[in-house]
This record gives structure tokens, sequence and C-alpha cells, in this order.
């Protein structure tokens, strides 16, 4: 801190800020970039931080109250809410007039930086955008960029050639009369060229830049070092590499020569908006044009999920069976499995399955009361043993080279108690409401989302979380436009789309529930009485729902037929890859119940 | 058509818009502002006519594309769907460079205008805002404007004197940092000040602007002739009245002396905007900031509500009754009863209640094939029999000085087939579904709207209008800001909001179904389990939905739960009122059901 305001006063600035983010602005951030970790210790993965001459703040969101207080010296900064005390107010307060603030023009929406401008400049004070990020001035052991070398996505996965994509992502920007749009987010473009990397953990995102024009060729901005010979010759020739310092004399070539250039306001950096608009370039602002195209998953990468999430889905039943003979009698014996012991043997069952890349995000384990934290991440000092009459959640996924998977189950250690039956049948109610819904073209994930709410609201209850995301195919975890939320979105579900299904309850203090399958947006089979077409979800984990924690009374004729019919499902699905005794489990584990 | 070409001519235009539209902008407009009507002989609720030197068009929404063919001659005018070949697209192509098409700023939004002006200029034409409208120039025959002298609405019904009604809404103004707001919208001003008209049909409007100060202080516009001495003492001091033609010279009163001025940019013509703007004001755009108090029901509006909907529903009763005894005996005799004549009895019941002003809105009386046109209004040439064997819906509401109603029913009139059973059931199943709601505080109508039609995309079916409007208190039978509806609305549902809940079902040229009942927002009563505050649905109308309809196997326990249980506040309210026979009649209608 001291050494940043040394910097900070050497250029002539008042305060800095420093978000959680890099160039791409998304939730994935290499090693090189985690600077409000390297400067604050607090490593959620969002927040903000903002050092002034005399006071400092940092701003995190309600999933990480708790986390910031633990790693943040609160002597140093002041902990305050995102979105309840926004940095804006927080800066206009702290700020005398005439002072001067630096943003890295790199790490902020356009968007942001307007809001933050505003704010200040109620105070009177000014905003300054920086040419380099004063953080990397003083970070004397900051990491090197990543350099993993980039890799050929196959067509057997990936189902569509790159050049294929890229004509019909350019036919789109010719519709919208853009001569060329900037690409900022890593997996629009590993998706576009077919490629993959190892930059960021979790997701093989490869980080760089493109630029697409409506011609269909792309100048691809990334370290040259990092492309092979064999990787140029998958690319193929619509495709020229360049060093990432050129990608700012690439867009003032397309100012000066008058050009009109798509970039997304919400995704791309401010430094894109200021070095394009002083060049001279006709601005279109629009959605990303990769996004949605790949949000839509072709037959080949759909096939690729099924694929991945019934070797997936079987580790998660060996893990379930190994969990169901140990976790009792070792609790009952005094040397009781533990949240990270669980954790890893999951990954051990799945580092077993073909085409596995690694975990898809930090494994969920929590059992009792840090089941009820959200974004819970075990650590040794955290790791609860699962005791019994405990719930346990675990929300996990992986990578595989055909799919990208995530699921949720929640299992009863011992017996459980009947208000926590109640809880998970409610939650079990909106799974099954959601996973059953026939429903219209053009309709969004915001107007599905009561669906999965409306059993927990009939009893006062509710989760503080989103319904589903969309995921990406061996690609992010997160990825849009698609959301199934509260919040109004204005993109419709469409075919190919695949989505979690992840109602929850969390009871603070006692217990976490939270039932997650992925889905995939299909066509509906036809009945007789249609008079449209619908869409539907195909379900696609393949994993059992704990029967123990589930009151068959609650559930209405629909809801038992959907349960049992999906357990017959997971049941066909694995019976022939299990041994004995975890074939004999999921038997158990699967067999049909009534009312 | 000759006549109004000329009269442009004469003012140099190439062409003009008449929209259904006065200068409120409301649905509900007097005759001396039908000028579509007058002009192309549509009668609809919504539309506009452009008339070209060579060309003319006339643009309807989906409701009237069949009633438009029938009213309008084809030989002048190219019928155009509203949204999918909007206006100012076909102007585009009708127009060329340098040709000037004039449009009444009073009869559109700024954002009508802007979306007009943006689609002509890319013709090369240009935008002309009249300072008077041609068609009234030609128009010789034209009814003189609405005089019904204004009257009080008393705070027996009110709930709460026009003047804390003038401060607290001035203080939101305050809050806004605007100096003053003008209000546009009739139903508005009725609320604010506490009184009533007769201007236009089935709505107690008086036709008037007025400028909330922050002080508190009105300037009310209107014919100083619909005031009486009575009136003037009601409003009290806090108001003064000007006439209409004054409006413009405060707003360039307000300009010049430098305030800021709130308008509404939906509800508020273009012409105030212009007007405030040239005088040199501060605008402010926002809601009309009556509109959320005025919608938010005090708590003797409510009992209002309750009673009116009491004596409302028991003329439900006795028309149900008497179409009961009647129908098919007389269907069967060759004398059936006509649409006409059903909306005639239920009318004179109604006329028959204590309080009762006059129809809601115009009876939808629609019997077999005419149920399925969601706006069909019978007349004597359409006008069907009640057929055996047939659906007959009837739509209909009545004004009382305590509340206004507005209610659906559907009834078999002889035995209804299979097919009308299931969908008339999965209609009740949606309607139940969202009565039985509670939801949290910030829940909004688009959130819930999938409730009311789920159990018909299950099988594939749907229908095309909204699920719920708000309604006014003795006012306007469809008014904002709140809305139940698949497209995304931000206004949260608040307590004492009044909104429908009428899903429906139609089949084209067979029958229609839809089930409508108005209910109230409330706090719901608490329950043991709940962790928050929850909203719920108070259900206020009172009439038996048809058993004869409803297969009860589909239906779950607690969907015949609430039936039962809504059968049984129906009996119990009107059991003591009705005479012998309707009081049998309502025992069979209501008795309680099983799977």
């Amino acid at each position: 801190m001291t050494r940043l305001r040394a910097e900070l006063s050497h250029r002539s600035l008042d305060g800095f800020v420093i978000p959680r983010a890099d160039a791409h602005l998304g939730e994935y951030v290499a090693a090189d970039s985690e600077r409000l970790a390297w400067l604050t210790g607090f490593t959620g993965s969002a927040g903000m931080a903002v050092v002034l001459d005399a006071s400092a703040a940092i701003f995190v969101d309600g999933r990480y109250t708790l986390q910031v207080r633990d790693q943040v010296a609160g002597g140093l900064f002041e902990y305050c809410h995102l979105s309840e005390q926004p940095p804006g107010d927080w800066i206009a307060q702290h700020m005398a007039a005439g002072q001067a603030l630096g943003v890295d023009p790199w790490l902020h929406s356009e968007q942001q930086i307007e809001t933050l401008r505003a704010a200040i400049e109620k105070a009177g004070a000014s905003l300054v955008l920086l040419d380099d990020n004063p953080v990397d001035s003083i970070w004397a052991d900051r990491p090197p960029p990543p350099g993993s070398p980039v890799v050929a996505h196959p067509l057997d996965y990936a189902g569509k050639t790159a050049a294929d994509k890229r004509s019909e992502v350019a036919g789109e920007l010719a519709k919208q009369g853009a001569d060329a749009a900037v690409v900022t987010l890593p997996d629009s473009i590993a998706w576009l060229l077919n490629v993959r990397g190892q930059d960021v953990p979790n997701s093989p995102l490869p980080l760089s830049f493109a630029v697409l024009h409506a011609d269909a060729a792309v100048q691809w901005f990334l370290d040259p070092a990092k492309v092979t010979a064999k990787l140029r010759a998958h690319i193929g020739n619509g495709v020229t590499i360049h060093d990432p310092a050129e990608l700012g004399p690439v867009l003032d070539d397309l100012g000066a020569t008058g050009k009109a250039v798509l970039a997304d306001p919400v995704t791309a950096a401010s430094w894109i908006f200021e070095r394009s608009r002083a060049a001279g370039a006709t601005l279109i602002t629009g959605p990303d044009p990769c996004q949605l195209p790949k949000a839509c998953k072709n037959p080949v990468e759909l096939a690729g999920a099924r694929a991945a999430h019934a070797r997936d889905g079987r580790s998660l039943v060996r893990f379930l069976a190994w969990l169901d003979r140990e976790a009792e009698v070792r609790a009952q014996a005094g040397d009781p499995i533990g949240e990270l012991e669980a954790a890893g043997e999951l990954l051990a069952l799945r580092g077993e399955n073909e085409l596995f890349q690694g975990p898809s995000f930090d494994t969920i384990s929590g059992a009792g009361p840090n089941g009820a934290i959200v974004h819970y991440r075990a650590e040794e000092a955290s790791s609860r043993p699962l005791g019994l009459g405990e719930l346990f959640l675990v929300d996990s996924g992986g990578q595989y080279l055909d799919g990208t998977t995530d699921v949720t189950r929640t299992v009863a250690i011992g017996a459980p108690s009947e208000e926590a039956r109640d809880r998970f049948t409610r939650v079990l109610k909106g799974h099954i409401a959601l996973a059953r819904a026939r429903f219209p073209r053009g309709t969004t994930g915001s107007q599905l989302d009561v669906l999965a709410r409306y059993s927990l609201w009939q009893a006062g209850l509710d989760y503080d979380h989103g319904t589903g995301h969309g995921v990406g195919s061996y690609l992010n975890v997160h990825e849009g436009p698609q959301r199934i939320a509260k919040m109004p979105n204005r993109s419709a579900l469409e075919p190919g789309m695949i989505v979690s299904n992840e109602p929850g309850y969390y009871k603070t203090g006692a217990y976490g529930i939270r039932i997650e399958n992925l889905v995939a947006v299909v066509d509906s089979p036809a009945q007789s009485a249609d008079e449209k077409d619908m869409l539907a979800f195909e379900t696609l984990t393949l994993a059992p729902i704990d029967l123990r924690l589930i009151g068959p009374a609650l559930l209405v004729a629909d809801e038992l037929e959907w349960l049992n019919a999906y357990h017959a499902r997971v049941r066909a699905a694995h019976r022939d890859t299990l041994d004995g005794a975890a074939a004999a489990w999921l038997n158990r584990a699967t067999a049909p119940i009534t009312a």
C-alpha cells in the first residue's frame, strides 16, 4: 500500500481503482492479472479496491462479506458492499475537488467507467485513463503472462469447422452494417477458431484478442510463441497471427479507413472503444457476435455433452456409493470423512474417465453449516467432518474434450430431520417443474425462473442466487447470453443451449440444499394436441437424487413419474459399467418410489 | 379522403398521420377525438392511418385484423399489421425525398415521433409538427368536446384527502429534483384531486391536464363550465382552475423561470416536451408520479373493492342461475338465448345494484366460435344463439362508486366435449397457481406470468394475451404500472394493487375459454416456517366457476382445496342475499368436488 501510494504520488494521482479483472473482463483471470489478490489478499472471484491518499476501501458482494474480513486487514481497507455502497459513492465522499483518480481502461467496461466518472465529478474530482497500470510498476515478483501452448479443438468435438463459423459470424456482421468486430472474450475466440489453451484455471482458455472482418478473415492477437506449426496448419489461411501489441495499430487502421467496428459494450474493455473512437472508426455497439452461436450447441457438441455426462455421472455414482458405504460407518467409528477428502475422492474418480482434462470449477464440498455458504470452498482450516444427521452438499464438474459438466448433489449422512426432508422435497419440486417444462419458442429463462421457486415461496422460503446459467462445450462452465434468473433477460432459450437447473435452499448455520442438473434446450417431441412448436429440456446429468431426503407425500403424480423415469434413465445409463457393489447400490438408489 | 388530401395540399403537406388517440394518449377517447373512426370507419381501440398523396394505409394489431377488413374500404387503405409492418417502414417506402409528412404533436409521444422521424428521414422526407389538426378543419359535424360536469369523489370512497395526496406526490417530486410535474393522464388527475366525470364511455374520467408543483399546489386545466361551485369547495384552496388554453403559457412561465419540469415520456404528448423545451425548462423524464400511489389502493379503497365485488358477484350469480335455468331449455325449444340478450340480462341485473354507475367496459358476450375472438363485441349482425354443446364466454364489469369490477366466466350450454373440459381445467390450473401464489416483496408480474401458462404449455397450448392488468378504484379498468405478462415489466407487485388473473384458451372457429377474477396484492398471513415477508393475492371476485367444465382428475389436492375453499367463500358471501331458487342453484354450483 505504501509503495502503491508512492507510485500514485509519483504519477500525480490521488487514487487508483483495482478491480478483480483482466483485459477480457471475464470470470477467469490468469495469475499475472490477480492484482486485487496481490494487493489486498482477497481471492474472491469478484470485487474491487479503491486506494486513495489517506483511505482505502474494498468492495465485495454478498457472497464474500465473510471471506473479505478473513483475508483483508480492516486497518488498511474499509469493507463495503459492492451494490449497497457503490464504489462511486464512496469515492465521491472521500475525494476532494481538484483531485485525480486513475483507472486502467483495460480493466473496466465503458459503462463502468462512466458510472465512476459521473460519481466523482459530483465531488469535483476527475478521472484519468492511464496508459499502464501502477500496480504493475511495483509488483516485483509478478508472475509472467500465461504462455501455455494453444492446441486445436478437433472437428470430432467441435462439430463445425472454424472456417464455417467465421463465415457465418461474418455474415451476421454484414447484416449489422459492421466491417469488423473486435472480439475480446477468450471463450468466443476459442469457439470461433476451434482452439483451446490452459492460460487460466478450470477453463481451457487461450487468452487472446481477435478482429473478425466482414470477409470472414480473422486477425488473431496472441504471443506467437504459443502457436505451434501444427496449430498454424489447423487454423488455416483465413487467420493471421499478430503480436498483442499490434491490436492498437490495427484498430487505428480500421478507424483511419473509416470502417464501422462492432464491439460489445458489456464485455469489451473501455480501452477498445477509446482507441477506436480516437482513430475515427464508426462504433457499432452490440453483443459479441460469437456469443449466441456458441451458446447454441450443434449436434456433434450435444452428442459430446451426452457422452461426457454419461462418464461424469458414472463417477458420481461411484462416489455416492462410496459415500453411502463409508460416511455413516466412519462417523460412528469416530473417523469421519472430511470435506476435502470427499472432494479428493470425487476428483480421483473423475480422473479415471476418458477425455477428462480437469475440474470445470473449484469443487464446493460443504458439510452441515458449510453447505449453506453458497460459494464455499473447503480448505484445511475450514474442512468439517461429514457428521451424522447432517447434510452434505457437493457441487463439482469436469472438463472433458467432448463437454463440460456441472452437477450438485445433496445427501443425508445418517437420518435427516423432517425439516430437511421438507425443504429438500420443495427444492426437488422446483427442479422437476423446470425439468418437465415445455415452452414456446421465444421464451426466456427469466420467464421460467419462478417454476423453480414456487414450492419454496409457498412456504415463505427462497434462495438468493440464479436458477440456471449457460454452460460451454469444453469451455467456460458459466456462459451467456441465456440465464434462468429473477432478473429480466431478453435472450430466448434456443435449441442447443445448455443451462443448469439448480434451485436450492440454505439455512445459515445449519445446512444447504441444492439439486443441480445440466439440461439442453431441445425441440419437444410433438404431442397430439400441440398447436405450437414447443421447446423442452433434456436432462443431461445422470446421477441419483437422494431418496432418503424426499417426502413422497409432498410430490404429486407428475412429479413422482418424472423422478422415477429419471432414475430409470440413470440406472440404465450406468448399469453395465459398474462393478457389482456399485451396481447394487445404484439399483437401490434409483428404485421407484410411490406416494 | 379527397377533402383531407385537398386540405393537406393546401397546407403544403404530402401526408398526415391519424392515430387512434387524443391528447391524453390513453385507451379512453371522447367522440370529438375519434378522428380515425370518422376518417376510416375503423372503430377498434388502437390503430393508425397514414394518408399520402396517392396512397394510404391503416395499421392495426392482431386483435383487429378481421375487423379492419369489415370496416375499412380496401380500395382506399392498404391493410397493415401495426408491429409486423411498422408505419415508419411503410411511410419510408411510399414517400419521396423532399416530401413533408405532418403529425399532430398532441397525439403522439416523443418516442413515437422520433421513431417516425428516423424512418422517414431514411427516405429523405421530413416530419412537420403541426399547430392544428387537418382532420378537424374538414370534419363538418365534429361532436363538441365533452362537457359533463365534474363531481367530487367522496372521502368515504377515496380514503384519503386530495390535500394529503397532493402533499405526498409533491414530496416525491422534490426527491426527484423537480419543481413541477405535468400530469396528462385523466385518471391520475381524477385520483389526485378526488374527482370523477363522464367525458368518455365506461370510465368516470374528466378530461383535463394539471401541473402539480413541489409545494403541493395544483394548476388544473379544464373548461371552467364543468366546475360547479360545490366542486370548487371540494377541491379547496390548493387547486386553481385554468382554461385549457392556458397550459401553454404556464409551461412557458416554468421554462422562463428556469424550473425543472417532470413529464412522462411514455404517456405525455410530444407537445408538452416541445413546448417546455422551447421555453427553456429543464426536463426530467420519469413515470407519471401519480401512477404508483394510485395503483396501491388504501384500506378504504380496498374495503370498497370488496363491497363492490360482493354486489357485483351477486348479480353474476343471479345471471348464471338464469342462464342455467333458461339456456338449455330454450335452445331445445328452438328459441335460444342470444349473445346480446345475455349481455342485456347481465347489465340489467347489475343495474339493480347499489352504487352502480355503468359498465366498466363493453361486455364481451361470445357463444361458440365468437368466444374465441378475444376482443369480440356482439352486435345485431354477429350475435349468435347460445347453442347446445357450446361454450359461452362472458367478460364484463361494472363501475361502482366504491370500486371497479371485471370478471370473465365461461359456461357450458348443455354437455361440453371432453376436449373443452380438458382445456378448461388446464386454464383453471393456471388460474389457481397464480391465485395461490405467495411471493417475496419485489416480485414483478412478469415473473409470475408463467404460473398461469404452465399447464397449457405442457399440452402445447397457450393464449395470446397478457395474464393480468391493473384495475383502478372507480376508475379505469386498465391501469398501470404493474402487469402480469410475458413481456418484462420492472414494476413490482405492491400491497394494495388490484390486478386481474385471467388465463384463457381460444380455439379459432370453435370456442373460447377465459377464467378471470380480480385479485388484490396483500401481505400474506405469516406461516410458521416463513423466513421472509411474503405477499399474496386475495381474490376479490365472488362468482362460481362452472363445475361441469372441470375434470377433477386433472386437479391435484392443493388445487381442489383452493377451488372448494373459493366456492365456499362465494356461497357464504351470497347465500343470504338470494331468493330461494338462486340460493339453491348457488349451493349446487359451489358444491365441493373431489378427485
